[in-house]
């Protein structure tokens, strides 16, 4: 096992990478202050995860309560959220009660939000069960549900207490949502770090092979690399905003195409070859460099070019995306392969032509 | 006016107390910085200072949106919430709106709740126009809504940037909600400061009567006073629990009689009487101080007794009350008058007379 921290005050918090950690009771112990935890997990997970970590917390002299989600995106909502209190208020949780989200990334939103607003906030653990959630989303605090008029509109920034990233669940996972995580973790080196880009196309096959130890140093570079934006930018007011490299076109690939038809990591992959190729057109990077991007994405079996939409739909639903928030569209470009930087003043023909060429 | 502050480190906001401050653009234009605000109210205080605020906000160079929501307890909830996060949405509210919680306490809780949550959080200002809300509620950031098992069980601490309390607006306040209003103010004495009670019993009749430079100053004590317990203990792990004199006993009055039958500070004023003969059968006050009490209370036209509930059926709503949060019932007890105390070990029989003697 490795450990790392999230550098983040008296909220700071250790992300423990390695295998087989589900079943050790002694990363539970030190947060279960009130004798009482809750596991929120979904039915997928549950079944194969759900004793072991219920163990470890009763021999870390917990009284556990589980509760399982429906999976998928649409459980981002104030039904699961209901569910999840109903549940805690049954088996009269207080205040010193710890969650712990065991799942992917919609397990560790929902039930991270849970915690940020049940009885004005609760200690969590996010036990992520799926590549992208341990190199992503599982580290930060971002926590969230959807809301009919757009995604994560509604939630808190809530640090876990720890991160406990277990490869041996990435066993389980399903080969198209490894490759969708493996595409975050290519984010990572894309927009902060050259080196881990040329680790990557060294160990790409390897990862997609599920080989733990490549698996292991993977996920450790990508939480490393997020836990120093997040340590310098917890609330996204300024650096973190470049951990969305590829996401401004890859949202809105994923809403164009009705959310679920393309997974998340998959859009953010196509996302990335437009952010690349706009990279190119602003004269930031040059052709060799996006080809660069290109071959690691498919090696890793993720797709380099978007969906049936027209640039116009891309550049409509991307306006939408941000006017909600800012009223401005701005970018996430590359300045060089490893060095992301946000644009907000980049021309349309720019990004149309970033939208054409990744839609081949 | 007066200006006071709630020392919260980077998070402290002022107070500000005097009469006609709702129109002041000055006092809102520092906290304008995106430039859009949303006013949160309800269906009875929109129509009287809806306009006044809007104007005042627009003239501090803002773009303005307006929701109202349901007056009363069971607007807080979830559905309220939808409701102001669809006006907040269609109206195309970023992270840099400033949400206004024009009204009463159940307005500041579900708009501060709203601001807390709504894209991982928004500043906001509370413009308390009860009293209840401008000596208590509107202070310390505490924001809730409400869950089927229990009253304020999902919500968040979320410091409001300012709070504007406009003495003006009491007197569209009717009587009943004006002595609701008192019995919070009363309880800031006796929990906190004897001479304030000593204030309080020179005059209670010139509050009554809307007095209003006796309001303004029973407003600044009152939060002068909350806020330096708030200031102490942000999160109500220690001291802030003080401020719950009262509660446990007014609580299970309010839940036992049906939410709404009683108001919260009638509740609050006959628990503080249980709580007082509490503390009289444990030997900690006299029997005179609880005559002070009992005096003080019916001369703001406040209840003295509870309602016609057995004191088992009481026992049995504080057992649930405070089982859902910490599995034993704790009381604040008087040490002196003046002086309050968290106590977590009294016998039951002691507490059973004291509602008696209440219920009389």
């Amino acid at each position: 096992m490795e450990s790392l921290s999230v550098a983040l005050g008296s909220r700071s918090y250790p992300i423990h990478v390695g295998a087989d950690l589900l079943a050790r009771a002694d990363l539970y112990q030190p947060y279960l202050g009130g004798g009482s935890a809750a596991i929120v997990t979904n039915d997928v997970v549950g079944p194969l995860y759900g004793e072991k970590v219920r163990t470890a917390l009763e021999k870390a002299g917990a009284r556990v309560t589980q509760v399982a989600v429906k999976d998928g995106e649409q459980a981002k909502s104030w039904q699961t959220l209901e569910r999840i209190f109903d549940a805690l208020l049954k088996a009269r949780c207080g205040r010193d009660t710890l969650l712990v989200a065991l799942g992917g990334g919609v397990v560790g939103d929902v039930a991270g939000f849970a915690a940020a607003v049940y009885q004005r906030g609760v200690d969590f653990i996010q036990v992520p069960t799926t590549l992208l959630a341990q190199v992503d989303s599982s580290v930060g605090g971002k926590t969230a549900i959807n809301h009919a008029l757009g995604k994560n509109m509604i939630g808190a920034f809530h640090q876990p207490r720890a991160v406990i990233a277990d490869v041996a669940t990435l066993d389980t996972l399903p080969e198209r949502e490894l490759r969708a995580g493996l595409a975050e973790v290519i984010k990572h080196g894309l927009a902060l770090d050259l080196p881990f880009v040329d680790w990557l196309e060294s160990h790409v096959e390897k990862l997609v092979a599920r080989d733990r130890a490549a698996l292991a140093y993977a996920i450790r570079r990508s939480c490393e690399l997020k836990a120093g934006i997040v340590a310098a930018d917890e609330r996204e007011s300024g650096a973190r905003a470049l951990l969305n490299f590829g996401h401004t076109f890859g949202h809105a690939i994923e809403s164009g195409s009705g959310y679920g038809a393309w997974l998340h990591g998959e859009a953010v992959a196509a996302g990335m070859v437009m952010a690349s190729e706009l990279s190119l057109r602003i004269g930031n990077i040059q052709k060799s460099d996006v080809t660069r991007v290109r071959d690691l994405l498919k090696r890793a079996g993720l797709p380099v070019s978007g969906p049936a939409l027209s640039p116009e739909r891309m550049l409509e639903l991307m306006a939408v995306d941000k006017k909600a928030a800012k009223g401005r569209v701005r970018f996430i470009v590359l300045e060089a392969l490893g060095k992301a930087a946000l644009r907000g003043d980049l021309p349309e023909p720019a990004v149309r032509e970033a939208i054409v060429a990744a839609l081949q």
